[in-house]
């Protein structure tokens, strides 16, 4: 008899707790969708403030404000981490033409990030196509040396994830200059990471590696169908000209900060729990969906978990990173000085992959920990949210992971994100407001999860202080 | 020893069944991101032809347009089925405007499908602004005579289906001016059925039911940022004045058609799949999403087939219905030759929801139709395909249910849809290409299945000719 009481009365315990997430994640969503703050602040973050460049003035405003927002907020702590940072300029908007049987063709290209400027009258060559970098390498210093090299392997279309099609072509952008450069290549133009054919050329970083000064050459991105179109002209008439000219420049690095918020847990404060998304943005559009979305979203989660009127049982920190873009500084510092603090953080959830209808997650976690997340998926079916995969989560947490901890990423719908990404027109009018409020909520629920139920990592740290 | 020899023979057919499908159903996906023709067709029906409603101009060029593409395919059969529709035509753009204050606001208005035309000086008048028929009906015949109406009951932002928000609203265009008139009001505005706010006016159908002619009233849309802007002025200035001219004009009905193709089946051709959209649309934007998207997806699912290079088992339609905005006649004419034919159809999948990112079907089916569906679904996963639920399916398609059958609507993600419904920016520039690819090899995959494993209905007519 006493068992069977025991038994009912966990039963309802049960019921009733799992009543209880229903209608907490239910709150979260409605009042993200009838009175959020999310598209507001992303409004003013993309119109007001605009492209936020580590290192430039916009990205020192987007510090300020969203310091002022987590302020008014009311969160425990709002504070800034000073974090050394590269500040690389565009310059003037760069220009690049190809000459084919007497027509004269103006490219749609803009410089890569970290480049280095052409000399002032450009630079002007052949053109030698390749597919990749095995393909450059197999050609060799004799066929590449004084040339201009034309990286054209297109994403990959059947790919459903949309960031696998980047990742399968982004080192052409990345590398493409370092290695070109160590044959003796006059500059690089490269296909812009776009699933879309249109006119928009696609910035974003490169590297030169440990290359000497005097083999680092000018990296740029054209249009895709500026690269279709140069490669139809190359199959007819293969010693055409091509030529740009960029005048960006890499400056010393500059201070800049990580924004942090955080509301102190009541039971467990030594468990941290974070969630954000990076401040800067590249400078071509405003960054709204990269990666405006995810700060304001993340700031969204701290904002409906205080509205709820509870305290958290665990420690919920908001960072919005610096320098994603070009360098990963203001994630290297949180992690660093994480460490050095011996602070135990439990989960990191990131949202870095725009601000479109929510999908769900992947997660970098254990098995358990997995199994953990699969069993909250009935909660999010009514909100459509259904993906809950093993995978990677965000650049900016990746240097946190440690052992038993789980990262998190938020899996919006990836098909529109490529056609925006790093372009001028990753701008406000982009994004919809339903879809990033629905992504500020889905995280909300998931942060509000792992504060109720905590994690299955052993935490062997002292739970209070 | 023979019955697991017959057991290891079974598994190892279902498992190469299970394969067949795996890969018939990537090649789909392949193919229709690769090398597809959807939008190519959308672009044509969009751009080239542009807004197609009922008994116009454009409507002829589209029902040419695309008998001819399904000509080009190579179908077993194609024909056009007549089918008189109601030709209403817009007329002048309209103009509104209210005054409070000493101030003149122009209105974003446009005329509701199939309302009378204002008098040519327009109408003016005091305004009661209702948040529905129940209110209006309330006021009564005293207080409605002699003023205009301002239907205000906003879309509800907390629904995840943007369509029950839809649903819930859409009575005050349909019914608002035959409520209004009966109680002698001089005419009548709708808050545009649109979860944002914005400055776009959404036409759509109305009725005035079996209302007398003197008692039939002007009946229009405003944008939904207008909608805001009257209602807080109607708060410190009740007796207002507004004033809308609209001339648009009902003319008598005209002969038109829906669009038919068939692969006619090779083992059960009597056993009838169709798949369809409408290629009517309102004629402020051009259609793309309503329901070029459908049109074109619908289309495809047939090249698919027939690129697959086997003929399919049962006999597959596509229907490009006819008045689905002001009518439904081209679906109520189809319903009524299948059942004047006697013929059997077994599964009606339409697409009209938009040509965003798929997530899956609706079905209008048995309880044992929905378990077949639901051991498919694994198939659907790698495509981020997970919705799988009972419930409508598509205004054409209705007229042809029968006892038994499959009714299925795909259901894209709905989060962006009533941004662009019936307003003049459902463009073709709102749809993006991979989205609308998706979403046909999507309804091809179901199709597919359908063609390979039947129906659980019972089918009693003959099976061969």
């Amino acid at each position: 008899m006493k068992i069977k009481i025991v038994l009912v009365f966990l039963l309802g315990a049960a019921l009733c707790k799992a009543q209880n997430d229903q209608e907490a994640i239910k709150n979260f969503y409605d009042t993200a969708l009838s009175d959020g703050m999310s598209y507001a602040w992303l409004d003013h973050l993309s119109n007001e403030i605009g492209g936020r460049l580590s290192g430039s003035e916009n990205a020192q405003k987007a510090i300020e404000y969203t310091q002022s927002q987590l302020v008014d907020l009311g969160l425990d702590k709002v504070w800034l981490q000073p974090v050394m940072v590269p500040k690389w300029v565009r310059g003037e908007k760069e220009s690049g033409y190809f000459k084919t049987k007497g027509e004269h063709h103006e490219l749609n290209i803009c410089a890569l990030g970290g480049s280095v400027a052409t000399p002032e009258e450009g630079i002007q060559g052949k053109v030698i196509e390749v597919k990749g970098i095995e393909e450059l390498k197999a050609l060799g210093e004799e066929k590449i040396k004084g040339n201009i090299i034309f990286y054209n392997r297109p994403m990959e279309q059947t790919l459903i994830h949309t960031f696998e099609a980047y990742g399968g072509c982004v080192d052409q952008r990345y590398s493409g200059a370092l290695e070109a450069g160590k044959l003796g290549a006059l500059g690089v133009i490269v296909r812009s990471m776009n699933l879309r054919l249109d006119d928009l050329p696609h910035t974003g970083a490169m590297t030169y590696g440990d290359l000497p000064e005097d083999q680092r050459i000018p990296s740029a991105a054209i249009s895709t169908n500026d690269a279709e179109k140069l490669s139809r002209s190359l199959q007819t008439d293969a010693s055409l000209e091509l030529g740009f000219k960029q005048s960006c420049r890499q400056f010393e690095d500059v201070e800049s900060y990580n924004v942090i918020g955080e509301i102190t847990g009541t039971e467990f404060p030594n468990e941290i729990i974070i969630v954000g998304g990076h401040l800067d943005s590249w400078d071509l559009g405003d960054g709204s969906h990269d990666d405006g979305a995810g700060v304001v979203q993340s700031m969204e989660v701290m904002r409906l978990l205080k509205l709820k009127g509870q305290k958290t049982r665990r420690t919920i920190r908001v960072v919005l990173f610096m320098n994603e873009e070009n360098g990963l500084r203001g994630g290297t510092k949180y992690a660093e000085v994480a460490k050095m603090k011996n602070e135990v953080h439990i989960v990191a959830l990131e949202s870095d992959s725009g601000g479109f209808t929510p999908r769900g997650f992947s997660f970098d976690c254990s098995d358990a920990e997995m199994e953990q997340v699969l069993g909250w998926a009935p909660l999010f079916k009514p909100y459509l949210i259904h993906y809950f995969e093993k995978g990677g989560s965000g650049a900016d947490i990746g240097p946190l992971k440690t052992e038993g901890m789980v990262l998190a990423g938020l899996r919006p719908d990836s098909q529109r994100y490529f056609d925006h990404h790093h372009a001028s027109n990753d701008t406000f009018d982009a994004v919809n407001k339903r879809e990033l409020e629905l992504g500020a909520a889905t995280m909300t629920s998931l942060v509000y999860l792992y504060d109720t139920y905590g994690t299955k990592m052993p935490v062997t740290l002292p739970l209070k202080n």
